[in-house]
């Protein structure tokens, strides 16, 4: 929360009350580094769009798109236009299209040149007098990480981030590549913003199932009865992907599963889940109540990673019958490559909530099912009972998918009263994804109103890479088996070993 | 359950162990009064053949079925093909179609003259000794309710029902039309049978998400945890129709829906209920907690009949856009006639578990829905947050849905996070009726195995009369209003009325 200008404070309860919500959102400048890069075409563009459409913008606002090569202002609003036909959720609509593009300006810029600064500094003022606005001005860095720092000391150096209004800056992962790499890039970022106006963006807090973890219990009492901490037996995050490392490998044979997934996303979804179970709701800011849960996870000391920890890599196997090629042979590789595609761990929380519940987390790559979603296991209450065989009887779970499908289930078991057979049935609701905004939307609008309360405050960035260090040590160091899996398969067994020591099973 | 041949005991546990549950089904003569009926070509020729294709049926049986007009064997087997092609629920297989039909045969019937019973009997030992089966017989009455009388004292007077194997006979609706008329039928019936060989049949006991209560909840923690007690605000029986009095007047006319609908179907709905709320449980015998919780139901005061009670009457209206008659105006009705088509109630179960939460049932014909349903509606602690608006909050329902589709759902609140609104969604799952066995199956099965789980004993038969006693005088004293209502609505105003004085309303 931007608190220089207490006008523009954000508050939850007005965004919660009538069918036209409440909110102030202030006219500003968006300066948009890496415009032309596929996230911006794929996620930003969309997002702006869709906003628009919704009137979730402010009554002026000036967009620059700053890439490294010439192009016209014409031609770029011709590029976002075709983005949109492209990506955009929501068909593109004649009526107000115009509108929209004309408040995109390209800036050609070498981000090591002191004159195109001065030049950006010159367009972004220009743009302001012409439309009359304040000078709020949300940077978005979607940049190599190497360039954050460049960047910031020049916008610094060179005034820009020196206004009469707020400013604020958004920062796309990775967030360092360990504790030490994260902790410099904060301090190159703090010289010219303070932690309140850093947006350290992570789509998976965007997702609209996530946001809504906490009205959902709040708001039901049935969900609140079912996540009764007495209740759970265990939770299962699962993040996986059917695509390979594609055409990241440079980036990515030097992160891994760790680094890409889990340091970030994982612990974001650890940390949200952790957060709602309904003894966990109370006044406290999100944020506090984030790194208390942080602090709270168990560490996993460097030589004992191999008992909490599987790490795996991908051989050749099959997509939907489809051959696909093992790591190693992918292009961009190193053929003797030790990087983890596949990360599984079983974490504790040390907090009363929380005490014996494994919190289990894995994510991969090439597995069989590209699905994001949460699992809480139910305890099994039924061999109390005499009446009921209980071989056929499944734990209750209590689903929520993330994506691609968005979803909330409860897994029951039935009864086929002919054969007297139970057999498990899914009472399921999966949400219109044409009807749920885009985690970039979602958080694009949030970071214009100044609510960061979806954004990662860096305490958490930091805490989660001290608790992964060891691990991350313990990989460097080849402390621990790293398995192969076949590609299209559920990872390696060494991961449902990791639950059936304690009588689980994936799901 | 039949004691006097212990061998053929039914054990619940036998029933639900191995892939192949474990029966045993002694052979037996099947006598079918009614056998030209409605029922018996929709229901009970269906039932018989499913149960055949599920190998359900003991390896001899004997089956009788009697009618008023003479015609031959091959006939009637002809007949009961051509019920099975209109009605079965699976398709007609040509492969052991002959084995099925060649084990009928047909008896032209004079209920009153003693010569019929005389050759009737010839032909059940004729037929056992054929087959060389045992005398075990299942008399099914499928007749109207004056010709139980002779027909049971004349079994009992020509030697049909003293039999060296065990006897039992199925009775259907109506049992009785007052507390005296059913306690005279029940004397009848108690002449010739014991209280353990009479089936008292109510389809709506045979339905299989009634059936499956009991282990749902125990085989369920999760449901278990939504049906705590203490979670509970009211629950809400409905039973809708969107036929209206069809050809049935001058029985309906004299019977309305609180004879029809209430006094059985409704009141095994409310005891099926309560009987597996999760406190419930216990290892009691069903019948004798069912009695309990009859006996446990708040007497409603002839003269307070007015204050829990709400009677209607069908004016014409429209169903599905179909212009239809009133019930007035329904041939075979007294165009004066004061019967009650709808019926509303609120019950309270004075006891632990139930104390203090309202059962709610209704029942009518000329409905907007045809729909059978058990709603639990979950209290709405939403108010105790000061985090949301309450306005768009609705309660959590959980709702078994018997027919015409069986679902069990669950309503929760989802938040739009782009537009933070909430709107309410049911998680559900509904099974695929073609694969459930139809009611007339699961109970024809249960009286040929001997188990009386799922039919109304005596005692819940008077009870149940008893309490409705006060509000059929109340009715016939013209105590409170006949409220109109059009066909095709929800039913009368007044009907609202009565969860509005507790702050509920119907779902």
């Amino acid at each position: 929360m931007d608190t220089e200008n207490p006008s523009e404070r954000f508050d939850v309860k007005h965004c919660l009350t009538e069918s036209q919500e409440e909110w102030i959102m202030q006219d500003m400048t968006f300066i948009l580094f890496g415009a032309t890069g596929d996230l911006a075409q794929r996620k930003l563009f969309p997002a702006l769009y869709n906003l628009f459409l919704d009137g979730k913008m402010p009554v002026s606002i000036s967009i620059v798109g700053l890439g490294r090569y010439y192009c016209s202002n014409e031609f770029f609003q011709s590029k976002v236009e075709k983005a949109l036909r492209l990506y955009s959720r929501r068909a593109v609509q004649t009526s107000g299209l115009q509108d929209f593009l004309t408040k995109f300006r390209y800036f050609a810029f070498d981000a090591t040149d002191r004159g195109s600064y001065l030049n950006l500094f010159e367009l972004i003022k220009n743009r302001e007098n012409e439309l009359d606005i304040p000078e709020n001005r949300l940077f978005y860095l979607s940049v190599a990480p190497k360039l954050v720092d460049v960047i910031t000391s020049n916008l610094y150096a060179n005034g820009i981030s020196q206004t009469l209004g707020w400013k604020r800056i958004i920062v796309e992962k990775p967030f360092g590549s360990d504790l030490k790499s994260a902790q410099q890039l904060n301090d190159t970022l703090s010289k010219a913003f303070s932690e309140k106006e850093i947006y350290r963006i992570d789509h998976y807090l965007g997702k609209p199932m996530v946001q809504s973890f906490e009205t959902l219990v709040l708001a039901n009492p049935a969900l609140e009865a079912l996540l009764d901490h007495k209740q759970i037996s265990n939770v299962q995050i699962t993040a996986s992907e059917t695509v390979g490392v594609e055409t990241r490998a440079d980036y990515y044979d030097q992160a891994g599963a760790l680094r890409d997934m889990v340091q970030n996303h994982l612990f974001q979804l650890v940390m949200m889940t952790a957060l709602h179970l309904p003894g966990e709701v109370t006044t406290k800011e999100n944020e506090i109540k984030k790194m208390e849960i942080i602090e709270s996870l168990r560490p996993i000391l460097k030589d004992k990673v191999y008992l909490d920890v599987v790490r795996g890599q991908y051989e050749s196997g099959a997509i939907l019958d489809t051959p696909v090629a093992g790591y190693k042979e992918e292009p961009g590789v190193n053929d003797s490559s030790m990087n983890d595609t596949y990360f599984a761990a079983r974490l504790y929380i040390d907090n009363p909530s929380w005490n014996g519940i494994p919190i289990y987390i894995r994510t991969g790559k090439r597995m069989d099912k590209k699905s994001t979603r949460i699992v809480f296991e139910l305890k099994n209450k039924v061999e109390e009972s005499n009446v009921l065989q209980t071989e056929e009887i499944t734990p209750n779970l209590l689903t929520f998918e993330i994506s691609p499908n968005e979803s909330i289930s409860l897994r029951v078991n039935m009864k086929n009263p002919s054969s007297n057979r139970f057999y498990p049935v899914y009472m399921n609701h999966s949400t219109n994804s044409k009807d749920q905004p885009e985690a970039y939307e979602l958080l694009l609008f949030d970071a214009m109103l100044g609510n960061k309360t979806f954004f990662a405050h860096w305490k958490e960035v930091e805490l989660s890479w001290k608790w992964i260090q060891p691990i991350l040590e313990a990989f460097q160091e080849d402390m621990l088996p790293l398995y192969p899996y076949p590609a299209g398969s559920t990872g390696p067994e060494a991961a449902n070993q990791l639950l059936q020591s304690n009588q689980f099973n994936w799901w």
